[in-house]
């Protein structure tokens, strides 16, 4: 009973590496490929730990992290949808509520449920744990994309009001990251990474 | 001066963007490429999540995230070392600590403190937390390297003994996960994945 359940866990563990193949719109700073999704998920969790101190609001920091290391699972079967791409935007849900279905359906029935309860508050963005998960999903691209000059922005002709349009609820789950990123976008634009 | 903490902060946010180009001896299951310390480390974080219940003792969940998610950090500076390369290990300690020194001496000085408390009870695998942390860091490529056929086991003729001798500290971290690689590994030897 005990080896039946660790096997079921194994295998939803097994069937997430491949989120290791999931590639991303944003370029690594060293040597320039796609970032993947398993790497943005281990980033986020640690600018976690280390930026808690700006969420807005109190935050239980154990859910957090369980949130962010479960958030981009579904795109092993749905695929990143860039930020700004508004056409596959349009059935991102309806294709990650299906692969959430399928992937979180692997695990014992009580974990498959708390996975799928956390990777529902995080899409929803109420509570301040999802808000502030949320902040740092945005904030880490946006650095890597600063710092990497504007590439991705550049190559998708993305212009300053969609960057802060998409992103102002950075806001909401964390002012002063917020308050950087928006001095972060006008520097863009001078330097121009970004169009005005 | 909040602004400035921020810009630390972040600074070292950037600098731990290079694990995503530390490379290690394990292949993914997918495309076969060696996999990285960000992946690996987020994998097993998520591991940690899902496994806790095979924990040797009651264990703080939030303790064992932090430690997984900086544990690797260190091998930006000295780089990965295989764990059956024996020459390689002798001076892996010197080097790690002086990796620790510089890349955590980058955050706030209270974080910096922080963290490398952290990392040293990770060496030390001595606490609940660090011995189940410890296991989960054995468990990870082991599985990947059953399921890939072996690949860097033979690859380096690392035989069955070797592969005992050096996970069985698993068992400290969490004795049912090490019951489990225990019959894996005498599954690999009859596959011939492993060498007798």
């Amino acid at each position: 009973m005990v080896v039946d359940r660790l096997e079921t866990q194994l295998a939803f563990i097994l069937e997430t590496e491949k989120l290791k193949q999931v590639f991303r719109q944003t370029l690594l700073l060293g040597d320039r490929r796609p970032e993947n999704d398993a790497e943005h998920s281990w980033h986020l969790s640690l600018m976690a730990v280390l930026l808690v101190e700006h969420a807005r609001a109190e935050v239980d920091l154990l859910k957090v992290l369980k949130m962010l290391l479960i958030h981009d699972v579904v795109e092993i079967d749905a695929g990143d949808t860039f930020a700004y791409d508004e056409v596959a935007n349009l059935d991102k849900e309806e294709r990650e509520q299906k692969a959430a279905d399928r992937l979180f359906g692997l695990l014992p029935t009580d974990q498959a449920g708390a996975m799928r309860a956390l990777w529902d508050e995080f899409e929803l963005r109420q509570s301040p744990e999802a808000r502030y998960a949320a902040a740092l999903d945005r904030l880490q691209p946006l650095l890597l994309n600063f710092h990497g000059e504007g590439t991705a922005w550049r190559r998708h002709g993305v212009k300053k009001a969609q960057v802060i349009a998409r992103n102002e609820h950075i806001g909401e789950g964390a002012p002063a990251l917020w308050a950087y990123v928006r001095r972060m976008i006008d520097e863009a634009v001078e330097l121009g990474y970004l169009a005005a």
